[in-house]
């Protein structure tokens, strides 16, 4: 509660997004606050510059490696369930990220957990995939100074989920995933095999790892780090460590961005009139009447709009805090920023998807599609 | 209780072994009874004849295949956690029986499943694996007509153990396992895989296969066949079809032969010295005196001897039947029946051992173990 209070008494342009009680994940989870190792990051990203990455666990380990020139791996991926939206924007970005503070990267596709948590069969993920690899490449992923791979055709992560498979109890795994079917439990082990595999020594052995996720997959941090814990003897594996992000709210308002809820988020692949209609129809802090508006201000902090131009599609700090203060003194009002931030996206939205075109046959390449 | 009685009642050498309540098995769980077809098996193998091989789940379309010439399969396979015992010598010469017959023969080493069930690390199983593999070849196995691997090296099996994963629900496999960690839900999708694996076009596409098992392992099969069923449309599979035996009882007459009870059982590569001494001390169904038994008989039907001959041992049937009427009518004495099988076992374990030399290099080679 002192978090959220906190967002409402003190004027903080990065500070918006509100997560339910930060400090009982700081106190009750383990998690670490990033702010207090921002000035320790040689190069932050942006996301960390606007506590967008707000906690942790481990990423000491890395800023160690990073500094020290030891080798070090960034590892996410993408559920090949449909075309990149903002979320898998954010994670591809992180990855890249690291990718050029010097990380060996992994990109993994999910098609396993595609299949057993959406049902898609793996002759339709690999469609998917193949955008999603473009996507990837033309946000500047460099596929030379990473791997990039399928789960169901790699063997050393399905191998490795059946090594882990010994130690996870299905207490564990009731308790993060609820009472599911198996095959839900098998991606989770999975999983833990994409994250541990940069380790193996195919890969050159065990390295600080960093996995950058939002802050709903914790869980499977933890579950990872106590796998690597389980079977330190055998591999001699580092704890992987994490980057938390928040979760972006939905345009309409929700309090998750989310597939379910066609209104509530766009991808990158959506005709420019539909996203551009998306965001003229979002909820925003605006007032009833313009005069209120004018007279108290905006209110950014529960704004889709300027979580959007926060997040993802500004990239000067200072114009993001120039609008938070406009916004807050009532000089900037809801049509204008919807105006603004529609021209930005559609312009980000347009020169990606001309990137991505000169990336499709790289990447049917990369995932072996004929 | 019917069962019981009528081997009771009527003197049958091949109906002694007691399982509680065959009748119930028959009604309640779908099992058939396989003397119905005994006639129209061409050439019943030495279990099947004695009734030892007492039942079946679809055996019926195996029969059809062999009759009209049509490709057919076998599969079975061991848990690599140690030396050939008398379980596994049952289920290695059903198999090679079947593939005597026509049958294309998988035979499985389980080292996923002696890893998640018994901590048998991969590196230990391979070791165990080219013994039972050489003892596989041994008692005539032939090669050039199937098909050996390890789980954890045979990619499609754990292939398919992924795509079950998604029809397996926790409430399934926990009737069927109990409350137990992931890695056991796991090495049973990976046995489902064995069992199917026959049927891709790897192998020439979906063809009857059946699989030779104790009773106690019906669960397995209907498990598997569930499966079949929910993937057929995908795969065209053809639900796997079974016969299955009855459970030795231990030497010691504990009503199962267990490796937890080392006096119970012995394997082909013990010392003859340790072998002879568990025969000699065996339980045996004879009477409190000599004089007793030669006025009363022996009683065959509890007997861990009769049933070693019966089972394994001894090759002609006629043989079996006047030890069995010898025994009943008090000729027969158990320190007479045990010398004269203490001779046959070690005469058979000899002349078995000195295959087993011969072959474990080719088994090394078909594991592929340097």
């Amino acid at each position: 509660m002192s978090a959220m209070n906190s967002t409402k008494t003190v004027l903080d342009p990065f500070g918006t997004t509100i997560i339910e009680d930060y400090e009982r994940l700081y106190k009750e989870f383990g998690i670490q606050p990033l702010k207090p190792l921002l000035d320790r990051i040689p190069n932050p990203s942006m996301y960390m510059r606007r506590n967008v990455v707000f906690g942790h666990r481990d990423f000491e380990r890395l800023l160690d490696a990073m500094k020290s020139n030891e080798p070090f791996a960034v590892m996410s991926g993408i559920k090949p369930t449909g075309e990149f939206h903002l979320g898998t924007l954010m994670t591809a970005r992180e990855v890249i990220y690291f990718q050029q503070q010097g990380a060996t990267a992994f990109y993994c596709i999910a098609d396993v957990e595609a299949y057993e948590d959406n049902k898609i069969p793996f002759e339709k993920s690999e469609k998917f995939a193949v955008g999603n690899i473009a996507d990837l490449l033309a946000l500047g992923f460099d596929p030379k100074q990473g791997c990039i791979y399928r789960q169901y055709k790699e063997q050393r992560v399905k191998d490795l989920a059946i090594v882990f498979a010994r130690g996870a109890t299905l207490a564990t795994m009731k308790a993060i995933y609820g009472e599911r079917h198996i095959g839900l439990y098998l991606s989770a082990l999975i999983q833990a095999g994409d994250i541990l595999m940069p380790q193996l020594q195919d890969f050159d052995g065990p390295k600080p790892t960093v996995v950058p996720v939002g802050i709903d997959q914790d869980p499977h941090i933890r579950f990872t780090r106590d796998l690597a814990n389980k079977f330190r003897r055998k591999y001699n594996f580092i704890p992987p460590s994490s980057t938390l992000h928040k979760i972006m709210k939905g345009l309409d308002g929700s309090p998750k961005m989310s597939k379910r809820d066609p209104m509530g988020y766009f991808t990158l692949h959506e005709k420019p009139e539909t996203i551009a209609k998306k965001i003229s129809n979002a909820f925003t802090g605006g007032r009833p009447t313009v005069k209120e508006q004018q007279k108290l201000g905006g209110i950014p902090e529960i704004c889709p709009i300027y979580e959007l131009c926060m997040y993802q599609f500004v990239e000067d700090d200072d114009e993001i805090v120039e609008a938070y203060h406009d916004c807050k003194s009532g000089k900037l009002l809801c049509g204008e920023h919807k105006e603004r931030t529609i021209e930005i996206v559609l312009r980000f939205v347009k020169e990606h998807k001309r990137r991505h075109s000169k990336f499709v046959d790289k990447a049917r390449e990369i995932l072996k599609v004929a």
